[in-house]
């Protein structure tokens, strides 16, 4: 699909760089009161206020992180800038820019990126985010979007992944396994339209799954819950490999083991049903699939009663010694080692 | 030269995302007081103090703004890190942290990635800027650099673009064009070889354009001393486009006219010979060569006295009306309008 989707196919030389610049950033407007400079100059500028600046940055490549063939540009603009809120999320704080750099090849058009823009845009509105800054430049071959999220915290209140202890209780924010299974109805869907080009995809009543891969949203909710009641986990991250990887790393860096009861971990009834139709264990789906953007954290125990009335979340296990390892209980009783096998990006191809 | 020119290969697969993070970041050590936390957590964490942030991002791609036929990796490395601090500078802000995110093709070993990041980690160490985060990926094809720099600064200090009027003198803080005939004597080394591999390149007599097309500096010194003499620009910008269309963007954004005097455009002797041996004009390398990471800047005439000891600054023209528009005087006395012809990259390929 190297042509363009678009019945308009505006060539993006028509407008150059400046151009495209001002085209993309006409619609965005300043809303965080210490955003003081926005995209046109050197540099953005942001006011200091008291406290500590986060920051994150995820690169997505296409072909590797994104398929253009099944992703609309909309929704990948709105993915690009939820997974590093996500990030941001993932340390107790609250994003307030972004920055967003995009290098791409010559069959996108003014169109095609304007749509993306739209995406991006879209995430800035529902998150509160302003977008500040960016580059804009091409590329011999696809598309690389680069986006850098910078947020704002009290540092008391910063949770890291390394202030887990044995004892706590593990946590989830939200369903796991769907965002793969929902790739995983891209990609069949993909090949029956390459071997078969006049055949419909099936993907109306895939839904649920389909958005948790396309248009994943970050967990604000989790984050305001917890000033609410304050409370602060222990250790925190956002499962964007898979459970079991991100639940390594709270292990590695807090230097603790820990075990997760099988039959507690959320997994909705289409992940079930679409899992089981591809011969696949509904289980290893929600522990490796990645890509959830759920929130995973450890409390300390007496923050029990705290997170009872939290609108979003499951326990799903406990911190315990490092010598205990990372254990999976499972229903019928059986306990196994639990290995990361998420997503290794250099291992895909 | 699609394999790689490194004695020993390591494929990156064997250390895997993690393993590789591991590897590039074990050399860097946090120096900024206000660097809280660095690699190996969701965010990087950044203790504010009074004043303001300064963010810039840019993005750098193989094929597009960099050549690995000619491009030493450390130097790459070194080069991707100065180009944004550069713009750190160009605010009148001190660069203090980085993110470095970067997508690899299978060709690129674990040796190549190591000497990128000693690049990195060079620039780190001379303009005290801390690495505090980034992104390790994979791409289908070549590589692709992002960083982000951030920077800090009293807001009263910062120059925008904006802020030039008439009367005010124009400034550089260096040589122009060399940059841009640095890369065309590699462009021409790289054909000859294409056509007799057996010839050795032509390297050694251009030392001087080589370097500051492979390894750029940014101005730090200018900075330091308008800091020491307690002076403040009007408006600067660095030059990156080249010196017209980079002087455009001030006028611009000023809303004024401006004028270059020809003969007063620093162009360095080699820069004069080889422009010649090219048959090209060197003031025209000079306004539109680009690359060159100076800074230009606009002063009060007040300001005048004030820049009479800087160590490397060069009066080059003076702020008009904007219905002036954008002229050239000529060293033969002639009048010329002066357009921006910097380097576009979508009208590049």
């Amino acid at each position: 699909m190297e042509k363009s989707i678009y019945q308009t196919h505006t060539d993006v030389n028509t407008l150059g760089e400046f151009g495209l610049i001002d085209h993309i950033t006409k619609d965005f407007s300043l809303q965080q009161r210490t955003s003081l400079k926005g995209p046109g100059d050197d540099a953005a500028v942001i006011q200091n206020v008291s406290g500590a600046t986060v920051v994150s940055t995820d690169m997505l490549v296409e072909g590797i992180h994104f398929d253009m063939m099944y992703t609309p540009l909309k929704h990948l603009g709105y993915k690009a800038v939820v997974v590093n809120l996500s990030d941001i999320y993932a340390m107790n704080a609250t994003p307030t820019q972004i920055t967003v750099s995009i290098a791409i090849s010559s069959k996108y058009s003014v169109e095609a990126i304007t749509e993306l823009y739209e995406g991006i845009a879209q995430a800035c509105r529902f998150y509160n985010v302003d977008l500040i800054g960016g580059d804009t430049t091409s590329s011999p071959k696809g598309m690389i979007i680069s986006v850098t999220a910078l947020g704002q915290a009290d540092p008391a209140d910063l949770v890291y992944r390394n202030g887990a202890k044995p004892g706590d209780i593990l946590c989830v924010t939200g369903d796991l396994g769907a965002a793969y299974l929902g790739l995983q109805i891209l990609e069949r869907e993909k090949q029956i339209y390459l071997s078969h080009p006049g055949v419909q995809p099936e993907l109306e009543q895939n839904q649920y799954l389909l958005e948790r891969q396309l248009k994943p949203e970050a967990q604000r909710g989790a984050i305001e819950y917890f000033r609410k009641v304050k409370m602060k986990p222990t250790a925190m991250i956002d499962v964007s490999d898979g459970l079991a990887s991100d639940l390594m790393h709270i292990c590695k860096q807090s230097n603790v083991g820990a075990f997760i009861e099988e039959g507690k971990v959320p997994i909705h009834p289409d992940t079930e049903n679409t899992a089981i139709s591809f011969h696949l264990d509904p289980i290893t789906c929600a522990l490796h699939g990645g890509e959830d953007y759920e929130l995973l954290f450890a409390i300390d125990e007496s923050d029990l009663e705290k997170i009872r009335f939290m609108p979003e979340v499951f326990i799903i296990g406990e911190i315990t010694e490092a010598a205990d390892g990372l254990k999976l209980h499972t229903t019928g009783g059986n306990i196994h080692n639990l290995t990361a096998q998420g997503w290794n990006h250099f291992k895909e191809k």
